[in-house]
């Protein structure tokens, strides 16, 4: 697998996920271990642009584990790109310094942009309404580890704000590498799945109904927000509908898992971290083997 | 010594302050002799909800004189937290990431939340107006470092605002474990020590006598803060008769110590820096061996 | 070569000079090799009350390149000197902690106040209105990589605003220590550089005109600020007739190389990036080389 950078999940082919899944794979059973030493010496620069712990300290602690170091800027008010600097200049100058940057903006396309001009491989963590493939991957991952993803049938049930949501655009995309993988969009209208990312084939529902509770293998869920709606009642009522309480997650077979990108408010109720089916925990975490394969790849280590 | 947690200065017995002083003074050792690497390999999460240049980096430099990394979130505004988050979700995942955690919050009981959630030690770095246990650790060693406590008598003298000061309150309870301590409490009445944490036995004074200068081995000083007082004019009176001048401080016995836990303002005179009882850089010098045991005994390092 | 702190251009001698431009090429090379270990074990302390990306991530990595590991502080508006702490108390306390220390401050004066009082070398990342030794000693490396320095001839014109920019005043004071180096200094009466940095046989120019670009080896380009000029129609006037395009840079010799501090916002246009004379993102890598020799020497490592 010959890899630059990882920018968009759409760079993947189907035999690309198959190694990035199995090198995950490795790197988890490296990490139980204590890790490893392959990035000795190397540097991460991570440049958070937009706040996100979760997925800043896991690239961070990846480089770690992987026994290599991090330089951060966090500081989203005075980072050299507010100073008036376009990012080709501080990509150029922190890929002067590092061995591999991740970035993540509140614009999209950054990413790309940073990739054209960086000495380094880029690595996007996020380019605002664009794309977030590391997260598309550690899903894919999460998946992977409960389910024989392509080799037998997998209904997977996306359910929650899937208009501006680009961790499901790039997931959905993603999945449909795999034979056997059936999609339902599940989310009021004016928060549905845009055309583009659907095809002949997928379900689109309005309900969470007990079909789709009692059918799938994976069910995704993500926040809805209040600023999508025009009408607070209709949000009211929507959000309410969309919970998922023990009751709601009791329906699911015992086999399904229930992921979210986190963090999460109260679309998933705090009673429901402790059923078998809860897995958006254990997703955050794999987060660390995924970005440590995808770290080891593009350094070649 | 089992010890799953480092929460609160009440969970020790005097055997385990005895440990934990006892493999505190092995890591000032260590750290003369550059320091170890029984934490290679290891990663503390460091969650700053609430800033402490002090305390974080001491926890930092802690982990690293270890041998391990540290990867942090010191973010006040920007934070999981922030963003809705509950802090038992931000733990479960950093925990997920990390083999240890050490936070400080705004609030009181955060730190106890976490330790409930989190799949690695916690070690509470200030909650608000609830506990510092590090703190009141290292305020033992050091005064460990130049009395022998518990083998010999000890008049220990609080200093300033010991009503708000969860230092001063948390330091005393420690001290009661050993046999011979004597303990004086010199506030302004208005924010004297609480009944909670006074005995019998103990001395309260509203002045800061000759008899408790030249007769104390200990004086821990802190700062009063304006607001706790309605009467401007009294404030300033009280605030200038609890400064700490050359004069002051050379009525203390020569082998007395005065501590403070810092930052200090001008309740300490800069011209008292050099005196031989100055002790309160030394004491804050003394964070990184204490933390340093604090990690290895909760990483069974 | 005997150093403590790394305070001011004006500390080094020539043969000072020629051993940290020695030891920074030493320090390229180990580079390329992969970095070094021989700052295993040491902790670098990095405080910026300061924001700046491009120093503070250049001093990060530089200690990482040598083995070692950093803590830092950049919380402009949160840190223990905004407290209220003197600054005389933080470098007391961040020095009892790490092993050498860089500090930026809005301040002049302060990296000097730090060195008085910290147990541990301070290297002066910019203060204020003061100095940035360390971007002096990058710009003279990189003059020496393109030039043998001081065994011939060398013009090098400072364009831009001579009067405020502090890099400006330094190198230009460290290069005098240099035979056969001719200055000219390229500004508006209004920021033209003051009087105390300039000696006899300087050339003072108010224009960029061609016989400068055509005779300059090093032309060393800096940003003007349009708060330095009364007259907003004036400023825009010479602000664009002092951009730097493929045209006026196709002026400059073959040989002759353009630096800049950075960032710059457009007085060195993009489309002047790819030609030969452009030098000044190698001028940003250049500083992690002669940082880690700074390291190195303060070290004795």
């Amino acid at each position: 697998m010959e890899m630059q950078h990882v920018l968009s999940a759409d760079q993947f082919s189907r035999s690309d996920l198959n190694h990035i899944l199995s090198r995950s794979a490795e790197m988890e059973e490296i990490l139980k271990k204590g890790g490893s030493k392959i990035c000795d010496g190397r540097i991460l620069g991570a440049l958070f642009y937009e706040p996100s712990t979760r997925t800043r300290l896991s690239f961070e602690t990846a480089m770690m584990r992987l026994g290599g170091n991090v330089v951060s800027e966090t500081d989203v008010n005075f980072s050299s790109i507010t100073k008036g600097e376009v990012i080709e200049d501080t990509i150029r100058m922190v890929g002067g310094y590092t061995d591999i940057i991740a970035i993540r903006t509140k614009t999209k396309g950054q990413a790309n942009i940073a990739a054209q001009y960086s000495p380094v491989p880029v690595m996007n963590g996020g380019d605002g309404a664009g794309e977030h493939p590391t997260q598309s991957l550690l899903d894919l991952y999460t998946i992977a580890k409960h389910h024989r993803i392509g080799d037998e049938p997998l209904k997977v049930a996306f359910v929650g704000d899937l208009k501006y949501g680009r961790t499901v655009h790039s997931l959905a995309k993603v999945l449909r590498h795999f034979d056997g993988v059936e999609l339902s969009f599940v989310a009021p209208e004016v928060i549905q799945m845009p055309t583009e990312y659907t095809q002949a084939g997928d379900n689109v529902s309005y309900d969470l109904s007990s079909e789709i509770l009692q059918n799938s293998d994976v069910i995704y869920d993500t926040r809805m927000q209040q600023e999508r709606f025009e009408d607070m009642e209709k949000f009211r009522e929507v959000r309410d509908s969309f919970i998922f309480t023990p009751e709601i997650v009791g329906q699911m077979k015992s086999s399904a898992i229930l992921m979210h990108p986190l963090p999460r408010v109260n679309e998933i109720k705090q009673s429901v971290d402790a059923m078998p089916q809860a897995k958006y925990f254990e997703q955050a975490q794999n987060g660390v083997p995924v970005r440590m394969a995808l770290i080891a790849e593009l350094l070649k280590a």
